[in-house]
């Protein structure tokens, strides 16, 4: 995975996601070194996801008439080879929820989908305990990692204390990170930005997430070790993303 | 008020809320303790608000489809016991938003109004000069927060330079507080999810807004002592938070 | 263009406005002096453009339903005579964002447009490479600000790496600021509502925007010198907005 590639290359990433996070996602994916877009009009979205380096689907704030517009820029995505990464944000939480996402992993061939432990579970129809849109880590990231992306067919990424990478047969796992990082709204759709952008320069996508996951905790690491809570968290976070690694 | 608790249960505080606050609101409900979620798809909003510890219906960017959505939640909310805050943010700056309001609270139950003296006058139909969001202060606090709570049976609280929350007997009053807090926005959304994070957890829901606003107050208080302005304010703010009151 | 007249006033400026960016736009504008108002209800909008300091409709995050939204408040704005300016944002990325600026434009009197090159020169029908929302620097930012003012026959406003005014016979210049207004999502969003609100005060909309333009990149470049990044310098920036100028 090659940052300085992407660094000179500035992907576009389109995001159809959360409202919540947006301003977060975007300034994070700038610091990083990516080209953020958000565009929900069914009018241009296929314009816009067929030129675009990676797709990125939250359904964080999704709405019934915003699913069949992911769904439109899936397809766009696809027909063009653009990478598409799905976020399942509470996924579990309502039925409203579960059936978009399956809806999405249906019609749309999702190179990726990132959430936590219970978010995934809902996807994978493994049962959880789910609370809000938070599930508890009740599960085994590592069991519901590969079993989700055996069924779904496509490289599964569950985000927790340790995060787990699985494309059904290899799985890697990550230890990295801080608390703070649940502390604050958004981070791990941010995450889910970061590896869009990577996937658009690292074909192979495993390595993409891998490394995306690696310089975003060790980013939140350096972060950290700089601030009195969550609030000056975010501003030394998205310093540190515009850095180099290590 | 057991903060404590509240920290320990992470109440989950649904809202249907002004889209240019809501990233500050969730990450200052996540910093005091709560577990915030924002969603208002009619077809899950049922689901999630009669789960949740509480629930915030905020009209600042409301759109009339909107206006239904919030009904919903909050007939689901009253059936399931889950306290209802109404923030009727700019409530007396257009016809269309006096209306929303007075509809909310036709087919709601509002366990408290939240606004400043313009907003809860015009739902009271005290006659008052109001310009945009922002009302004159020119009102009496305290005798339109008693006026309120009277004709609309809840408890309501007043905003302002000195706070006022009445139940229509009792009459509280806080003057802490930082004239920071006028200068960024978003400051009494976040006051409104911060007191429906402790009435799920208080049922003497003016025991609850109390300590809230007392609590938010003095964290905006030793913010101030720390920052240069209204932008490093903020951050300072989601810190405070997140520590213990004193 | 009397600073201390707009802090006093606060003029109230409506937006129909960028999902991504309203939180800093309104914390910006709220530093700087002036009151924002996020409306975009078709029932409301005329009441609140019409006794507004200045419109600004920015196309960021359009959706085909707002651009009737925003032609009637442009509408109302005009009868009133309250000063529209036009963010035409990734005018060239999609004929859907073409049309919609030109449809504006065609049934608005829009007082002041505000873009960078290849947005400016889609509107005005200059050929240009345009990736996304962010427009190659190729064009002549002079060349196309004159051409679109002539035929527009409005003020324009070029931003890049120098700034250019131009209506179309005098051309001013600048070349303040920061890279790191290059780095943060919103930059040029907020711009155009720091010069929104001073075309409330100062009816010269061309030394209204010159002001703004120069108060804010120097207020950048003060920023830029206190801070390790882009996440640090947007709450610098907000600080810096709230002070005299030099």
């Amino acid at each position: 995975m090659n940052l300085e590639l992407l660094r000179e290359e500035r992907p576009l990433v389109h995001h159809m996601t959360n409202e919540v996070v947006m301003n977060f996602t975007a300034n994070g994916l700038l610091a990083f070194g990516g080209s953020p877009v958000m565009a929900k009009e069914p009018e241009e979205v296929e314009d816009i996801a067929s030129v675009a380096g990676a797709l990125v689907l939250n359904i964080g704030t999704v709405r019934k008439e915003d699913i069949e517009t992911m769904i439109k820029a899936g397809q766009a995505a696809n027909k063009a080879g653009v990478p598409v990464l799905l976020d399942p944000v509470g996924a579990g939480a309502t039925s409203f929820r579960k059936n978009a996402v399956q809806r999405i992993v249906d019609e749309v061939d999702v190179a990726v989908v990132k959430g936590n432990a219970g978010e995934i579970a809902a996807l994978a129809d493994i049962p959880l305990n789910v609370k809000g849109v938070d599930a508890d880590e009740s599960g085994d990231a590592e069991e519901i990692a590969s079993r989700a992306a055996g069924k779904l067919q496509t490289l599964v990424v569950v985000t927790g204390e340790t995060d787990v990478i699985s494309d059904g047969q290899e799985r890697l796992t990550s230890s990295h990170g801080t608390p703070l990082l649940g502390s604050i709204t958004g981070a791990g759709c941010l995450l889910g930005s970061l590896m869009a952008a990577c996937m658009s320069v690292e074909k192979d996508h495993k390595k993409a997430a891998l490394f995306a996951l690696e310089f975003y905790n060790r980013a939140a690491e350096r972060a950290a070790k700089k601030v009195g809570g969550p609030g000056t968290f975010i501003p030394h976070l998205l310093d540190e993303l515009g850095k180099a690694d290590g």
